[in-house]
C-alpha cells in the first residue's frame, strides 16, 4: 500500500515536471521576449510546488514501509530511485538552495556580459561565489552519501560513477588520443584540401531534409515536434518530445547533424518503458547514457560511410546541386574533418574528449582549492596547448566559453565523454549482434539499430545503474579500447 | 497582515492559472495529436492543485480577519473578489465536481459523434445528464447566494446580473429587432447583389495583413503572439497574450475580422491594472465586458465606413487586386451583409442577438423542466422561425450546433449579446467624449479609442460590477436603445 501511495505521489510530480518541460520548450521557441519575467515567476512557483511534494515528510514513512512490502524487480528499482530522489531533494537546506539560485542567476548575467567583453576579472567574483556554494552543496551531499565531494556531484548526473573510474578512462584517453589526433590531422592534410559544398542553402530545404531524416530514424511526429531555438535541445516529455535545431543559410551540415543528434535523445525519451511512465524508474538513466543515444545516432550511425553514401544523392537532389563537393567521398571528408579547435561545442569526435578532460581537471582543482580562480585563464590555456595543441588568444574563446560552471553544474562535463564512449561500445555491440545494421543504415533504414537500442537501453529506463546497463547491453563495463578502435578505424583505416 | 497573506496566496494561484492558459494555448496550436491524453492528465493534476489552493481552510479565517483591516478602495474590492472566488470554489461538493467533469467529457464526445450524424436522440441522454448536474450545481449555488437558480449560473459569468435584467433587455430587442432585420434585408436586396472579391487569397498575405492590423490596434508583440487554431481564441495571460485565427484561401474577410476581434480581447487583457496582476480584482470583469472589448473593435470600429475606407486600398495593394468588388463601397456592403442564417457563429451583428435570445429561452426552459429534452429540436426550429425567420432542416445546423450546453455552460449565452450592447454603448460614449475618434479610425489610428477604453474599462479590472462599470464609463446602465440606434444608423441610414 505504501508503495502504491508513492507511485501515485510520483505520478503527480511527473505531471508537474512535464509541464515545466513544456514551459521551458515554449520559453526557448515561442515565448515573446517581454514575457520572460512573468514566465520566470510562474516557473518558480511550479518548481517550489514540486519541491514541496518531493520533501513531504510522510514520504520517508512510506519509503520505509514500502521496503517491507513484496515488490518485483522493477518495483524494487523504482523504490530505490524514489529514495534516491527523496534524499537529493531533502539533502540541501532551503537557504543553500536559495543562495545557489541567486548566485547562479547573478553569475549567468555576469557571464553574458563578461564573455563577449573578454573580461574574466569582472566575472571572477561571481564564479567564485558559485563554486563556494557548490562546495557547500558537495559537502552536504558527501556527508549524506559517504562519497567524496566531487563524486557526490558527479553522482547527480551519472549515478554510481566515481572520479576514480573517470580518472582511469580519461587517463587512458590521454595516453593515446593527442598522438592519434596528430596522426589523423597529418593524414587528412596529405589527402589535400577538402572541397566543401557552396551555399547559400535554402532553409526550407534544410527543414524538410531534417524532417525526412527524423522520419527515417523513427521519430514519431504524433508525439513530438521539430522547432527552432538559439541552442538546440530535446525537451518536453516522453509522450510529447520536442526537439529543436537552428539554421543558417551558409551551412546545412550543422542543422542536419544537429537534428540527428537531438533525434537520438528523442528516441530514448520515447522508448522509455511506458508501464513506468511518470515513475523515477521509468526515466532516462543518466546524462552519460542520454548522450550515448544522441551520439550513437549522430557520430556512430550518421557519420559513417554507409550513411553518407545514402545521404549524398538526397542532398544533391534537395539542393539541386552538383559538383565535386557533393560526392559521397568529399561529403564524408567534410563530415569527418578533425581540427585543433578552441570551442568544445564545435569540436569533432576525436578532439572532443580532450576538451572535456581539460574541464574535468580544472573543475576538480577549483573545487578542491588547488587552483585559484585568478589562475584559471592561464591554467586553461596551458591545458589547451597540452591536450588539444592550440592556445586561445582570448578568454572569450577560452575559459569563458561554456555556461555550465556559471549555472553551478560542476561534475557534468565528464558525462559528454562517457556518452561518446558508451555510444562507441553500444554501436559496436549492436553491429556484432546484428551484422546487417550498417547495410540498413546505408539504405536509410534504422529499424534494426533502433530496435536494438530500444530493447537494450531505452526499455531499461533506470532499472540498472549506468555501469550495469553497459554490462547488460555489451557484456562488459565501459572500455576506452572500443572508442580507440572506432577512431582508428574511421580516421586512419578507411 | 491577513490581507497580505491572501494576496500572496492568490498570486501563486494566478501563476498556476497562467500556466494552464499556456497549456491550453499549446494544446490548440502546437501540441502533436498523440499527446492529448498525457496533456489532459497533466492539466487535471494542475487544476486539482489549483482547486486545493482555492479551498484551503485557512482562507476563510484570513478573509474574516482581513475585513477588520484598514484597506483602500482597490484592496476592499480585491477582498470582495477573493471572497467571491472562495465561495464559488468551496460551494460545490467534490463528488458533484467529479460527476460534472465525467458527464461533460462524455457529452462532448457524444456531441462530436452525434452532431455530424444529425442524431439528436443519440445525444439526448448525455445532454440530459449534464443538465441534471447543472441543476444540482445551480441549487447549491442558489442556496448559498440566495439567487434564483438560473441567476446563480448567470452570476458565474456576469457577476451581479439577474435574468430579470436580461429579460428586460432581451424583450426590448425582441420588440424591434426582427422587424428591423426584415427592413435591412429588404433594403440590401433593393441595392442589388453585392459584388464580392474573388479568391484565392494568399494565406501569407492574410497573415501579414492581420499582423499589420494588430500593430495598428496597438497589440504588443513583445507580450503576445498570433497563431493558427481550429477555433479562434484569445488565451495565455496578461503578460503573454496569445491570440489565434484560422485562414482559408477562399475568404480573407473572416480571418481579418477574426484577428481584429481577438485583438480586442487581447488589448483588454494587456490593459488590466498591472498593480493588481495576479489578484482577483486585477482580472477581466466578466464575459459580457470581455466580449464588449472584442466587439467594440470588430463591430463598432472596424466595420465602420471610416475603417473600411482605410482598409480597402491596403487590401487591393496586398492582394494585388482590382475590380468592382474591391471598392470601399462594395467591401463595406460585403462586411455589413445581413442574412437570415442558421449558424450563430456566422451571424451578422443584427441577427446575432436573436440567435442568443433563442438559446437563452431554451436553456431556462430546459433547466426549469418546462421544456422536455425530447422536444428540444422542435422548440429550436419553432424559435428560429419566429426570431430569425428561418427553419433548420437538420439538428446538426439546429440545436446541436453549439458546444456550450454539452460542456455544462448554461447561463453563458446571454453574455454575447450583453457584450454587443455594451460595445455599442461604450463606442457611442467614446466618440461623444472624443469626437475625433472616427477620423482617427479612418486613418488606421486607434490611439484615442484605445486610450479611452483603457482608462474607462481595462484599467478598472474587477473594481466595479459590470453594471457599475457601464455607469462609470457611460453615465448610465445598459440601454438597448443605443444598440438600436447603432443598427438603424449603420444599416438603414448610411
Amino acid at each position: 500500500m505504501s508503495y502504491e501511495q508513492l507511485t501515485t505521489h510520483y505520478r503527480t510530480i511527473s505531471h508537474l515536471e512535464n509541464i515545466l518541460g513544456l514551459m521551458h520548450w515554449d520559453m526557448a521557441t515561442m515565448m515573446p521576449r517581454g514575457s520572460a519575467k512573468s514566465r520566470s515567476s510562474e516557473a518558480t512557483t511550479l518548481k517550489s510546488i514540486c519541491h514541496e511534494l518531493k520533501t513531504k515528510p510522510k514520504l520517508a514513512d512510506w519509503i520505509e514501509a514500502a521496503k517491507a512490502e513484496s515488490l518485483d524487480q522493477w518495483q524494487t528499482a523504482n523504490l530505490r530511485e524514489i529514495e534516491r530522489d527523496y534524499h537529493h531533494s531533502n539533502a540541501l537546506p532551503n537557504d543553500l538552495v536559495k543562495a545557489m539560485s541567486d548566485a547562479t542567476s547573478a553569475c549567468e548575467i555576469a557571464w553574458l556580459k563578461a564573455r563577449p567583453e573578454n573580461d574574466f576579472e569582472a566575472l571572477r567574483p561571481s564564479l567564485q561565489r558559485v563554486f563556494d556554494l557548490v562546495r557547500d552543496q558537495a559537502a552536504v551531499l558527501s556527508e549524506q552519501s559517504g562519497l567524496e565531494q566531487y563524486d557526490a556531484l558527479l553522482d547527480l548526473y551519472e549515478p554510481g560513477y566515481s572520479s576514480a573510474q573517470v580518472d582511469v578512462v580519461f587517463s587512458e584517453l590521454e595516453s593515446f588520443l593527442p598522438d592519434l589526433v596528430g596522426e589523423i590531422i597529418e593524414r587528412q592534410r596529405q589527402l589535400g584540401p577538402i572541397i566543401k559544398p557552396e551555399g547559400p542553402f535554402d532553409i526550407e530545404t534544410q527543414k524538410q531534409l531534417g524532417r525526412d531524416l527524423m522520419d527515417a530514424l523513427g521519430f514519431n511526429f504524433e508525439h513530438g515536434r521539430l522547432d527552432v531555438s538559439a541552442h538546440p535541445f530535446c525537451g518536453g516529455s516522453p509522450d510529447d518530445v520536442r526537439i529543436t535545431t537552428r539554421y543558417t543559410e551558409s551551412d546545412f551540415m550543422q542543422s542536419i547533424m544537429g537534428v540527428v543528434h537531438e533525434t537520438g535523445h528523442a528516441l530514448y525519451e520515447r522508448g522509455l518503458p511506458a508501464d513506468f511512465r511518470g515513475q523515477p524508474v521509468g526515466k532516462a538513466r543518466s546524462m552519460g547514457i542520454h548522450e550515448s543515444q544522441s551520439l550513437l545516432m549522430e557520430m556512430q550511425a550518421c557519420r559513417s560511410r554507409e550513411f553518407i553514401s545514402y545521404l549524398a544523392p538526397r542532398l544533391r537532389k534537395a539542393f539541386k546541386a552538383e559538383g565535386p563537393g557533393w560526392s559521397t567521398n568529399e561529403l564524408l571528408r567534410s563530415y569527418l574533418e578533425v581540427q585543433r579547435g578552441l570551442i568544445r561545442v564545435d569540436a569533432d569526435e576525436a578532439t572532443y574528449p580532450l576538451h572535456v578532460i581539460l574541464r574535468y581537471r580544472l573543475e576538480k582543482a577549483l573545487l578542491s582549492g588547488d587552483l585559484a580562480f585568478k589562475d584559471l585563464p592561464a591554467a586553461w590555456n596551458d591545458g589547451m596547448q597540452e591536450l588539444v595543441g592550440i592556445t586561445p588568444e582570448t578568454d572569450t574563446n577560452g575559459c569563458m566559453q561554456d555556461i555550465h560552471w556559471h549555472m553551478g553544474a560542476v561534475g557534468y562535463f565528464p558525462t559528454y565523454t562517457l556518452g561518446a564512449l558508451n555510444a562507441a561500445q553500444l554501436f559496436e555491440q549492436a553491429t556484432n549482434d546484428i551484422p546487417s545494421i550498417p547495410e540498413g543504415i546505408g539504405q536509410g533504414d534504422f529499424t534494426e539499430l533502433v530496435a536494438w537500442v530500444r530493447e537494450k537501453v531505452h526499455q531499461k529506463g533506470s532499472l540498472l545503474s549506468p555501469t550495469e546497463l553497459m554490462v547488460s547491453a555489451t557484456g562488459r563495463p565501459l572500455d576506452s579500447e572500443v572508442f580507440k578502435r572506432h577512431i582508428k578505424r574511421r580516421y586512419l583505416e578507411q
